[in-house]
């Protein structure tokens, strides 16, 4: 269903940019785990507007309120979850010029030809970026279900423009390497709520200039965000359509704006040589169990886990608001329309969408858990 | 389910490398049409081998066998349509020594700590590069139909190694390039069969170097596969999690070797401005609709289709079989134990899955035009 | 998913008996749609306690509170109906003793085999009989689509103890029961809150009289409610396991003390001759379309319509919670303990089941109806 | 999907009366289970026709032919199991005037009505009793499956025409009772292939004389078939729409000719007080566990199981296929047509039904042991 994913653990989204409430339900969490709310809202504010020169100063509570789903001590109970988000403080007179005259890069003019004027128009409706937060709400809760099965997750900002972030130490394998990762995963944990989400600050500073080059020039800019999970074990996932690979990106396509998704060394495969890309296996003397030597492989072989550190980077655009002139169209009088898009918007999207990807990333791995584990031997 | 992918149009794939048969099931297709077999022959004959010298030589019939799902008259009449291949020509002993001893790169690891040895392990069992043809039976059938219906897909490799074809003309959209793009899909059409699937003869030669210079090296080597769809009309997909991003992208991973997918522009769109990466729109004065000026997008805004061409990109890493020796281990007695993968091997896979990914995209896009279509108004 | 069904028609049901909302998220609603909410209002009274002797007086709003899915001109738009109803009025201490005392009858032991302790016991939790407001929210608007489209559904109480109603009128097909058909759901709609639905008023009367004497015993009773839907076009369904009757049964099965399900003539068809089963055609001189002459199947051939009325009944056991002390286990301590169930509870479920029945049966037959329509010519 | 059914063990059927094959593919086998292929040919013949003089001496093979899924020791190794029967001996003749005039009680007119004469008409197509044959294969490997796990399943011809068989002993639950119930279906097993299965062979005697009536009036008759699963712990299933009782029903409806269904007292609960109706507990001195005293809810509450035997009771309607002329259309000429039916027909299917009662039985309550487990505590 559209507006579903999810095997065993399903996540059901609704809401508009304007409607009452946004949120979502959640089926499949396992019973017994009593989220912690205060992190949960310490965890949603990393994707609220109005933390910085980068975002929209529009102030979004994004409280999350629990309709149902836990049980009087506070604990899931094997009952659908139901999270819900108020909306308030909305301005739809911003978008009245939107109605007629679909906006660039948005889903406006897709929307129309799909449902003939019936969609919901103001704010991009169930397009809007609004719709991220439940994700969060959501995926924040399977962030530390996954934390208490020892499986961590962090993403940072890869790229804006053409600033480019020291990328996380995934391809090697070794103690050493697992050691400066964890590391790099850690001072992000610190870093939160502190300015963009960059592993080296001084590619932060320089983002920010890029982003607010765009900013000044009345325009917007994309960037590159890359996730790591680490701490699961081998053997979870599927072969051919419900690998790990399917499953995240079938849920990171989405978020809004993303436009590609690669694992491990991604589309840089196609340059390797076979002897430079296959990760060769050793056996850990420590442990007794096979380690790949290298990652190039971003965890998944064969759509299933190898125990090695899980990565992946998705491509976010530009904010598609800006208001420069752009050409567009009337549909109520089928003519060219010059649109110029005014309100409040970020100039790069990606920084907000960093928690974002943690958080699917966090739905889509904790399902392939539940629904594709290991076999019991 | 594992083995499974799409909504309306359902595709189920069974078999194993060395199984009796491979094939598929395919559920909703619409009903009264005859599907051309010579046609669906001549397409599957672009995945066979030994049809250069980037290919092993081992010989596969592929011929396609309807089990079931035609009437009397040989078109499909609303029931499942079962297509198997029969398994032939396979030399099981090839694979002797990697029972115990999984193969960097291949799924050997991965599925044994999943099914702890129950798996079919010889030629990589449901993880076979040869679980492809069933996707070209069904998807070379989905091709036909999608093309009765005023849509055609063509892909061609991007590149191979550091060799780069010329990509296709999908980022304006102008009626000189929608000429040049049909062009490009036309040539591509005329030149099966006769060498490397590219636009330019001259990148094919270059290609084909890059894959004897691995060879040579005992290695193999990677690439990127184009593919584009046209005349799909706007209004086809869902927002979210149903999106044609979505659906492709799910289905794409499903081809063994993929690590990475993007759509439009892809990564690039993180080192674009707004300005330049949204598309803006125009009234077609010939025939009074909305038309993208340009195609940044790749024919998707929120998950639904634009009306201009369908672009993706997908990397294909490096074959894992390479006769180099490579750092294993013995599952069996848990010890480190050197591999060189002997029999017969593509030193590139890309070229073969190139009509592999038009079949898996038009399956997707079919299941998105029956599943997902724009509502009667 | 265990609170969801539907294929294209896709509903997801939250709630506890005692959290704080109720409610379900309805995806894949036709767009453009604007329900009527006076009637949904109507309609859900119909379901709600307090309405005379035979339901606890317990004082439920159900106001339907929408929190997402609508335009601006409240209509469907295309994105999820998310759709809430507050808990008022609950008094958890009713309760105590049953949370380590399971009540026989009710699900809380077979919860705390699957949970182990972790389910919302009070009021039965996610079992609650309260769930079913949300199925009358959502099948309440699939009603009136259905409406428009020229389908009408109505339900009531074939029997309750031994007391037997006329049944509808369906087993002939020839206009003169269609016309007696159509009087029948006519006068089901005219009574609607003033008494239990039935056809005979004199059946009500004694069905009262059967549900008033096990109140006196401290006991309750069970029923049997027949529902019809006509209008349905021939052609809709599906072979093998998307029938009509299993979409159907699946989902009244969802409704809570439903223990059987049969269409048309049901478990008297064992006892039939093929003669007297089969439902001969003949061609409508009038319309020059094919009509079955009987109605035996219930309109529903290898899963799909006829367009005969489609007619099932099904069973509804009597209310687990009865006053009279019962046998049952302290689950803390492994021991024997007796229990009487306190609180409000209908003597006889069945006659506020009606609604329910007709909204279920709404919500299956527009999915159906969605999602397996005949093919275009 | 129309001919799929099941979650994490998912089925999917295909094939016609006369296509050139029928049989299925089954996802989600938990690996390394060896099927006994002499063991189920037993079950397949138990479903063939010839064995008496209640079925059509039509002599089908229905030898299972394994296409994929098994690892070289024969075991299940992850991958879909796709099984095969030929189709042979088919006499298509018989069938030739079926094609413009439907038969009564058949699908033939609504599957026209659906796909506008494209569907496979001669035998039925898809909609064939034939395609119980896979279901047969498929079950009667997770019958061994489930007899591994200690579940055991057997049904029995409950009733034809006015004759009833000795009920299965599933009222009580005392350790009397269950050993009753153990000897009845030990009697069944042990009795397979000697005749109609009843548990009383006098009721088998009277059946057939019933059937013989109906065979000599060139008419048919229905019956009733009951089926109990042993062995089944608590806390498997789930609440609302994926309970047993929802995952058996949708798929015994994919059975041909199959009306309704009832679980535990069935359609008898509404004459029941709840007093009578419900099921008290009490703690089993031997095992220290929680035993329902009685079993009256059918081995299920709120969707999950109880403990107590899974009992069921489903209507099989008289053979629609009779020589007696009856009333028909020509859809070609649109007017009024007599049909009388030849070829060969049993005269009453239910007694070659009861496998394949059996058989779906075990694959939906396999999928709900795999898909809703009891939670681990």
């Amino acid at each position: 269903m559209p507006s579903s994913f999810g095997n065993k653990l399903r996540v059901t989204v609704f809401g508009q940019s304007h409607s009452a409430a946004i949120g979502c339900v959640v089926e499949g969490l396992p019973s017994g785990f009593e989220p912690d709310f205060n992190r949960l809202a310490t965890f949603m504010a990393r994707r609220a507007p109005g933390q910085g020169t980068w975002t929209t100063p529009r102030k979004e509570a994004d409280a999350v309120h629990v309709l149902s789903g836990l049980n009087h001590a506070g604990g899931t109970c094997g009952a659908p979850l139901a999270l819900e988000i108020q909306n308030t403080n909305t301005r739809s007179g911003d978008y009245d010029n939107v109605q007629a005259v679909p906006r660039p890069g948005h889903a406006d003019y897709t929307a129309w030809a799909k449902w003939h004027g019936n969609q919901d128009v103001p704010g991009g409706g169930h397009f809007s970026g609004r719709l991220s937060a439940p994700l969060c709400a959501a995926g924040g809760i399977a962030l530390q279900m996954l934390e208490a099965r020892g499986v961590q997750i962090a993403a940072h900002l890869q790229s804006v423009a053409d600033v480019e972030d020291v990328p996380f130490e995934t391809v090697r394998n070794d103690d050493a390497s697992r050691a400066r990762l964890a590391a790099q995963m850690r001072h992000l944990h610190e870093s939160w709520g502190k300015g963009l989400p960059t592993i080296d600050p001084a590619a932060a500073d320089r983002m920010l200039a890029a982003i607010e080059d765009a900013r000044r020039d009345q325009d917007s800019v994309g960037g590159v965000i890359e996730c790591v999970a680490t701490g699961l074990p081998a053997g979870i996932g599927s072969p051919m359509f419900d690998g790990i690979e399917n499953l995240v990106a079938r849920a990171i396509f989405g978020i809004p704006a993303v436009k590609g998704i690669e694992f491990g060394r991604g589309f840089e495969v196609a340059r390797l040589r076979g002897s430079q890309n296959n990760d060769p296996y050793r056996v850990d003397p420590q442990t007794g169990t096979v380690v790949p030597q290298t990652n190039n492989a971003g965890g998944i072989l064969g759509g299933i886990s190898s125990g090695a550190p899980l990565v992946f980077r998705c491509a976010v655009k530009p904010t598609p608001s800006i208001a420069r002139e752009q050409d567009s169209v009337d549909l109520t009088q089928m003519r060219d329309a010059p649109l110029a898009v005014h309100g409040r918007h970020d100039p790069c999207i990606a920084p907000r969408a960093v928690p974002v990807v943690e958080a699917v990333c966090a739905l889509a791995v904790l399902d392939a858990c539940l629904s594709f584990p290991p076999e019991q031997p």
